[in-house]
């Protein structure tokens, strides 16, 4: 099984891990059981500045894909998800069943809940912060800096159920509210309230998100409602009641 | 030759085929005559879900680049040249002389003609229909979920001679028809007429292609006329005649 | 040192360079001492064209991170900083350190000055010149081709202190002056005037750098002021100057 890879005896795998070809696992890895990583990952890639713990820990039941690298000194409950060529850096905290798509940029000194999904080309800035059941679409960028370049970290804060669609970018301090919701290409910036849709350049309002309906299949926001379902039993009932909660807020978020 | 990689017994490898330091070959896979395969790559990945056919089949005088991916279950016909750190996902389908920049993300369940180009960080959703002689520039993203995250897959319909350029992202169920064009930068939806302008947020008719011009050079639209020799003889009378179609139609096609 | 990598004995490494696992080094390639190579890299990968010199040269004391590809051909001062999964290509020539972060790709055929700086994802054209102290935010675009596709090659310029903020396009031809600064998301063209601010899809000037500030944190543009001291001692005085030259720029520079 650990043929074409190398392992460093300091690592730390659990029952049924597989190592893809030409993988690296450096020495401070704590991987659990039946977790399958592709070929050419650097996993446990050494920081060189200084880390509190250097300890990269990846639950149980995750899949890593080829080519991904995943710094030290991370945190990654189970049930990870990871394209090809991703990039974790240091001081990463994420809750269970994190997926990150190909190509993914996660700069480190970040934070996601639970059930968070990226597709790809996804960039978190360091100091984000990513509540649970929060849906990243392509190339969607989440900033840091007001005055770049500066040495400020303002980073953004995205609350449970929070949607960006493909391209937009969240500029520095943004924060959105439980269930807000990006259009495709938006300049997200400033307070976004609950279940509030914004787009565009200037990031405007657009209604809420309880009226956002897909026509032609009927389907409605908020996504609780028809893809739920998709997600393990364990975590319907949270997903339940943050739907419940994203739609009451059409009635108590002013829109303009 | 193939010292430093790692090629499945199973692989059907035709002549003088090269395959670079680190790539892993693995068993459903057959490879055209010269072609080479660039370092670090994973051809034929198994995917872990149902498919039909499972074989990986790339057409001779092929070029595939260091550190790219590509699954099992697709067909690509010859020519194909794919540049560093793309990713392709199963069921793609592809004609001759694909072309492929690098970081392109290829989700599979997708469809190319012949003679397609995109350049670096082109994004092809699931459902993509890609006609013959398109042009994807960097960044171009193809999407395929109205109301995401749901369920539905409205893929777009790209038809021949389609020229989308940097940063647009192309809207679920979006048809441009022959001969369209989107400027950088446009956010593409609904159905483009053929050899239409679109630009902007709002995917506004700017005119025909026929009176794109380059004031320097004098270079006119449709890019048949200076562009066409470009490509191999066996495609010219494809190409003349896709360059007619597109310049009459802009006397049959309604421009707001 | 260099046990599970591959490394030509025609490539001239210098005192204390590090190779990382699974590494290819090719003939055509100087490094220059204490270099420190990552995992999975391709380095001075070979063109199949045409090259005046196949030399890659490398400064001392530079590292590239992993999964990064840099074709033979280029050259690079000391100190050059590269992310993971980056792409450089032949006739690339650079001054000191350089920094590109991951997924950067830059074509080939195009110049850096000194001590210029690149977040992921960044696209450098052919043909693209850029100045010293330039600093290129995330997923931005360097573009060349006017009227694509063609065979015109009209690269942009980016003189000294340049920033270009993330998602930015910068059209064919364009030429910021010294100082000059794009907000995110600009599609920027045509000239833009030393110190000027342009943003928007229509790349408006909105005013001089030297008006732009944090008003939390009362940092001010150029940044020059806050940040010249992140660089180093010998960099002091061209970055002191370069900031005189900016600030003044606003007396002198018409913006509407």
């Amino acid at each position: 099984m650990f043929d074409h890879c190398v392992v460093s005896k300091k690592a730390q795998l659990g029952e049924q891990v597989v190592v893809g070809v030409g993988t690296v696992i450096y020495d401070n890895v704590r991987i659990g059981d039946q977790t399958v990583i592709g070929d050419h990952c650097s996993i446990g890639t050494p920081y060189d500045g200084q880390l509190d713990d250097r300890l990269l820990e990846i639950g149980h039941s995750s899949r890593i894909r080829s080519h991904t690298v995943v710094y030290e000194g991370s945190r990654f409950r189970e049930g990870l998800e990871v394209g090809h060529h991703a990039l974790i850096r240091e001081r990463t905290v994420a809750g269970k069943c994190l997926r990150l798509g190909s190509f993914c940029d996660v700069e480190g000194d970040c934070s996601f809940g639970d059930y968070v999904r990226c597709h790809s080309y996804v960039h978190v800035g360091k100091a984000s912060t990513v509540g649970s059941f929060v849906w990243l679409y392509s190339l969607v960028t989440l900033t840091n800096d007001p005055i770049p370049p500066s040495d400020v970290e303002r980073g953004v804060v995205l609350e449970d159920g929070v949607v960006i669609c493909v391209g937009s970018t969240v500029l520095p301090g943004t924060r959105m509210a439980t269930g807000a919701y990006a259009a495709a290409g938006t300049m997200v910036r400033g307070e976004v309230a609950p279940g509030v849709i914004v787009s565009g350049a200037n990031c405007e309002s657009t209604g809420h998100v309880a009226t956002l309906a897909d026509l032609e299949t009927g389907l409605r926001h908020p996504w609780m409602r028809h893809f739920g379902s998709h997600y393990p039993e364990e975590a319907q009932e949270a997903i339940r009641k943050l739907g419940e909660t994203i739609k009451s807020s059409r009635f108590t978020t002013e829109t303009e």
